[in-house]
């Protein structure tokens, strides 16, 4: 895997062997990106499938039930890691008895996740483009592109596809901090891509807003519940100065984000290292003793959400629930 | 003056000689925060006419007037500066035709802005304190603290004066990017003064008010106009944010803040350097080749401001406009 702590600086890839360096890897954040996450974890599944010494179904199952539970305590939030694990053992449990059925079951439903990630992306692409104006600016925040998926991205799969359909876009980017994936990671796929990107702190939203210079907002998920979406830290936010000031504020995320049977009460935001906020590289920006919140995800009503653009079609928030609901 | 540019790590001091050493103090903020800016460009006059060789009032006054100059063009958005200016040059002008009667009385003027600045601030806390409940979390901005000031500070003057009432007060601090005035300052001093403080980053507004962990806003402001208040980048957004949770959102600073004969459509916005968003220390944190905007200040529209603490009491949007408009 492609380091993702180390972008910009350094393209510096790591090879992952045993399950518990895939589940340390996606706690750390080296992967991350909910549909990403939930591709890794499933080839988390395929490692301890084959790692396994198990000699009967029965024990392999158990091994591999062992592995998803290591998997899924990484990270809370964002909900296609339990899909993909919950997808990867039900294709086990369908192998039947013989071991390396079980293997090669377990291992060809992980290509399916990926492959079939890329392919969702492009129809998101495709169905959230019609989205963008001609020389439009689209504001994002964190990383939902192609370093948060298999490839190709959800928002900025949006985006992408705009740009491939021969429209004049511009970006403006928030950093994202605490970690920063919109400096290090959304602005380096851009610049990469040749798109016109704009860097901001995240506290230059309202500026940018109520100076008219942004046309819509298109952001990715890590769960969409009956109520609402859970999305980095500071979508809300954005969200909210959206409304505010009538831009369009769209939500791209393959089907695997929803949980539709569940609302925000029953969502857990992960909490992480004070050290995220309070160191940046060797550099300590806080005084010692201070104490420090540092939530990686928040909550937005559907109120707020113009649309969810899934690889299905556009929908606003109550065609959501009769879609799919 | 004590180097808040290495703060809190270092607390290192500098020694400023020549107007021209002040200018460049408050270009690289140095020195920070509206009123203290005041009162350093005060006592940078004052080094102006200690230094000028002038024979005559008249040449003395044309001397004071060019180091006015240089001042004036470090900073564009906050208005203390020109007021302090204005008033050092004005105490000149009455003095007379006798260089040292006009030394004199340049240097008096100046000491007068920075004792008065501590008085002011101890009657905006008076004021201010009143609408702080016991047990009450306030979340601020940026720093308008001791440091922003001569000492005790605008809004953190609020703070410390609730809890010199007796009030059990926290704090909810955001880091305030690109500069992190938040985390380096405003934790710093309340750490020191231990007041209960929480860091967040700037994107967690949102998270902490949908929580009712925030029971009221206090900030400091760098321009109070007919139409509403210049602050640091992000004001806005955390204003738009609090009336959205019904969160009262105050604004604390003295009258040479208020410039009503204005409105917003006269004030320039600084833009600063690109490098103080891309470098974080030696740290790089964004690709080669990324536009950045990178602007110092926004614009909050009265109708997001609950009332105005200044030092002769609290005023409504409308009530500020009578009293001092």
């Amino acid at each position: 895997m492609l380091d993702q702590t180390k972008l910009p600086i350094e393209e510096s890839w790591v090879e992952l062997r045993e399950p518990g360096e895939v589940a340390d890897a996606i706690k750390r954040m080296v992967v991350r990106g909910a549909p990403l996450i939930g591709a890794v974890a499933a080839y988390g599944l395929a490692l301890a499938a084959l790692r396994s010494r198990a000699r009967t179904g029965r024990e392999l199952l158990s091994d591999l039930e062992g592995a998803a539970d290591l998997l899924r305590a990484t990270r809370p939030t964002a909900v296609n890691l339990f899909w993909a694990l919950d997808r990867v053992l039900e294709a086990a449990r369908r192998a039947g008895d013989d071991p390396e059925a079980i293997r090669q079951a377990v291992l060809e439903e992980a290509h399916k996740i990926a492959e079939e990630d890329l392919a969702i992306n492009k129809r998101i692409g495709q169905h959230g483009q019609v989205l963008v104006p001609d020389k439009a600016t689209v504001l994002t925040h964190c990383n939902a592109g192609a370093l948060a998926t298999v490839g190709y991205g959800t928002a900025l799969g949006v985006i992408r596809a705009a740009v491939e359909a021969g429209k004049e876009v511009r970006v403006i980017a928030t950093e994202t901090r605490p970690l920063l994936q919109g400096a290090r990671l959304t602005a380096y796929e851009l610049v990469k891509d040749g798109i016109p990107v704009t860097l901001i702190t995240d506290n230059m939203v309202g500026y940018v807003m109520s100076r008219g210079m942004v046309d819509l907002v298109v952001v990715g998920a890590d769960r969409i519940v009956r109520d609402g979406v859970f999305n980095k830290i500071g979508t809300y936010g954005i969200a909210v100065l959206a409304k505010e000031h009538g831009v369009p504020f769209y939500v791209a995320a393959p089907t695997s984000t929803l949980d539709l049977t569940r609302d925000s009460s029953q969502v857990i935001i992960e909490e992480r290292s004070p050290d995220e906020v309070v160191r940046i590289g060797p550099v300590r920006i806080a005084p010692e003793g201070v104490e420090v919140l540092n939530l990686a995800f928040d909550f937005t009503p559907m109120r707020y959400v113009s649309a969810v653009i899934t690889e299905d079609g556009v929908f606003k928030p109550d065609e959501l629930l009769k879609r799919y609901g």
